[in-house]
């Protein structure tokens, strides 16, 4: 069998763990040189792949490519870039197929999240249809853990020992100062539709009458006079009231809190600044002195504070990626499998693609409190596994040291130019 | 000689810190019990010897003691309560020496920053007009940074480690994405009146074009002209422009970009949200896609990646400040005083309180680049060393284990209550 070689994109918004993905994925493909050839990597996702711009991952070393372990961000770059429908634009996937053909590309390994998982699902039908052989694998990776069929998503993790540390810390702050300063602290966390990350800021307490006292879900709908009611009632009781909210919490209509008029590639609608207008609500309604943090990509980034089982999970989704590949599996996501044990245990799975492209996995409605502004325990259960560990990265003059690429560029082949 | 107590109480925004300076200030009397009474904490700092509320530290166990070390916030609360001039309000001073004198205090340890200076000064000088053997020590606490006499503040390394770390961090994320997608990304950070925590940030660039693009300083005129052309010219050449604005930049005229309109105990304006307000300014301007994130108490709370060189000074001055108090010592202020090797070293010296109270340290203008947006070789060597070495807490379950002090409180004496 000639040996054919792998692509690998990431896609969308970057975490703390996709490069220990990219890691998995390099490394176990090294060691398995006999059967597959070299992994190219798309600069900045895969409009790479349309413009023919793939790195060499080869030219890395091992030294290198073990940095990835513990180094945030998007290490080849990543994109937003949405693949149409084939009807739409069947250019698009004809180019992604010419390139793949013109570098001997018979695995496409796509990282991302729900949208990602939809245009690998594309690829390897139409691959199928021009009679290309390809296997297109999707990687799960996703701070919102809004993927379906896996019981987590990697990058989540992360956010959510961010978070729950974050709001821990800042809470003690305000609990110091609340009997003649700040009333009110708000932390504003990502999360557009579901509200997996604000949820997770609820690990925080750990004994009635800790922080975070509200959590706003995007699950629920707002309601003004209700909250003003609860924030008062905090205060009243424990001198202070400490708020996490999801940017995606919005009124019983959909209108989001905190639009800002602007939408990203995917027509997605850009938001931010929901915690200054809660603070401009709640100090105009019950007059309390406030103060708000918004983590924007600081959460995602925390690589500082990495969840080692996230790290370690990213690595083991890209390392069973090629496994799966090599073993001829197609049109599939590896995901986390829980173990059904009361002692957290997890084990890696076979999702087909399917089943996952374009379906979000909301907070199961049973992991919120009756009254909408807190998690049960059956939340703390689920969430409580994946923050656990510290994977620290290594300092130097008391900086982490993350990784560079040199990300050299493949020689082109095609002559044609592919406007995107 | 018999032994008098000691009171301690912590002032002002507290700091990952300033429980390293309490576990330093009651271990050391706990050490030298035979001099040295018990050590009774202010409930909510001043305010707490006001009412006649003491907390009686002596009922902590060592071990509670021991991990104040790596526990953010202020364990005994803290207030910005400013104690007016003698003039304007003796009936305070008095109250002050008339509950010092009630429980036997004779050793007032007063943790804070300029304002706590200036009131720990009075409170000295009173005691001895009103022929009360007082002996007043002032410890430093800052994440500002601002105070003379002492090379840095405890609580400044902390929050500049943290502040240089999310810079890189963030800077990664955009980076990863900047082709398609975010290409300005702002993060605002505390600094009212000196730019010491947004040129820190400065530390997280290491190579030329590196993070941050672009710093603002409270001590550099903001002009928007200026600032814009920078801005272009970062994303132009670097693809993204990473920005770190101290929430205290402003315009020639003394007007802060981010007057919220509120004021606090001391006068003092409230800001926040001059990160939304740059980037709404350099959407409409340049129309880049942006993104913001505002820090606020998540960079002072940060105890999870504390410098180990600043919790080691915060419990210095702590152990110092009981040792100078046995030593005979009135009326001073332990400090940092920085070896002139060019390897780093320091050491505690001492400083007069009233060389100390109410004088602002700025940023010098050779730690400013001459353009005004970033900090120069010097401004590094001095930042440099004060963020070594990383001071981890210990975890369970994944979250850092702060202690939570009994806080016992001591019976009251005083037949009149005390109205604030």
């Amino acid at each position: 069998m000639p040996r054919k070689n792998a692509f690998y994109a990431q896609s969308g918004g970057v975490t703390a763990v996709i490069n220990a993905t990219a890691c998995g994925v390099i490394e176990t493909a090294r060691q398995q040189r006999t059967h597959i050839g070299k992994v190219y990597a798309g600069r900045n996702g895969i409009i790479g792949a349309l413009r023919e711009e793939l790195i060499d991952t080869s030219k890395e070393s091992t030294a290198a490519i073990r940095n990835l372990l513990s180094t945030p961000a998007g290490a080849f770059g990543s994109c937003r870039h949405k693949l149409k429908s084939l009807e739409q634009n069947r250019a698009e996937y004809e180019r992604l197929i010419a390139v793949f053909k013109a570098h001997n590309i018979g695995y496409f390994f796509y990282n991302g999240g729900g949208d990602s998982a939809d245009t690998c699902l594309k690829v390897a039908q139409l691959s199928q249809t021009l009679g290309y052989p390809l296997q297109a694998i999707h990687i799960p990776k996703t701070i919102d853990n809004d993927l379906p069929l896996t019981d987590n998503c990697p990058g989540f993790g992360s956010v959510a020992k961010y978070v729950a540390i974050s709001t821990r810390e800042a809470a003690m702050d305000v609990a110091s100062m609340c009997e003649t300063s700040t009333k009110v602290f708000i932390l504003e966390v990502m999360g557009r539709h579901a509200g997996w990350i604000a949820g997770a800021a609820g690990l925080a307490a750990e004994r009635e009458g800790d922080a975070p006292h509200l959590i706003l879900f995007p699950e629920i709908a707002f309601e003004r006079k209700k909250f003003m009611a609860r924030v008062q009632r905090a205060v009243k009781r424990h001198g202070y009231c400490v708020i996490v909210a999801s940017e995606g919490a919005q009124y019983k209509d959909g209108t989001f809190l905190a639009e800002s008029g602007l939408k990203d590639a995917f027509g997605h609608s850009q938001l931010g600044g929901l915690a200054p207008q809660l603070a401009q609500m709640i100090q105009t309604e019950l007059g309390y002195k406030y103060h708000w943090a918004v983590a924007d990509y600081l959460q995602r980034a925390a690589r500082h504070i990495a969840s080692q089982t996230d790290v370690d999970q990213a690595y083991a989704l890209g390392k069973a990626a090629i496994e799966f590949a090599l073993q001829g599996d197609n049109a599939i996501m590896p995901c986390i499998v829980r173990g059904k044990g009361k002692r957290y245990t997890w084990s890696i799975g076979k999702a087909p693609l399917d089943a996952v492209a374009n379906r979000e996995k909301m907070m199961p409605r049973n992991y919120i409190t009756r009254d909408g502004f807190g998690i049960t325990q059956a939340a703390r259960d689920y969430f409580a596994p994946l923050i656990v560990g510290e994977a620290y990265p290594d300092y130097r003059k008391g900086l982490p040291q993350y990784v560079r690429l040199k990300n050299v560029a493949l020689p082109k082949k095609l002559k044609k130019r592919f406007q995107l």
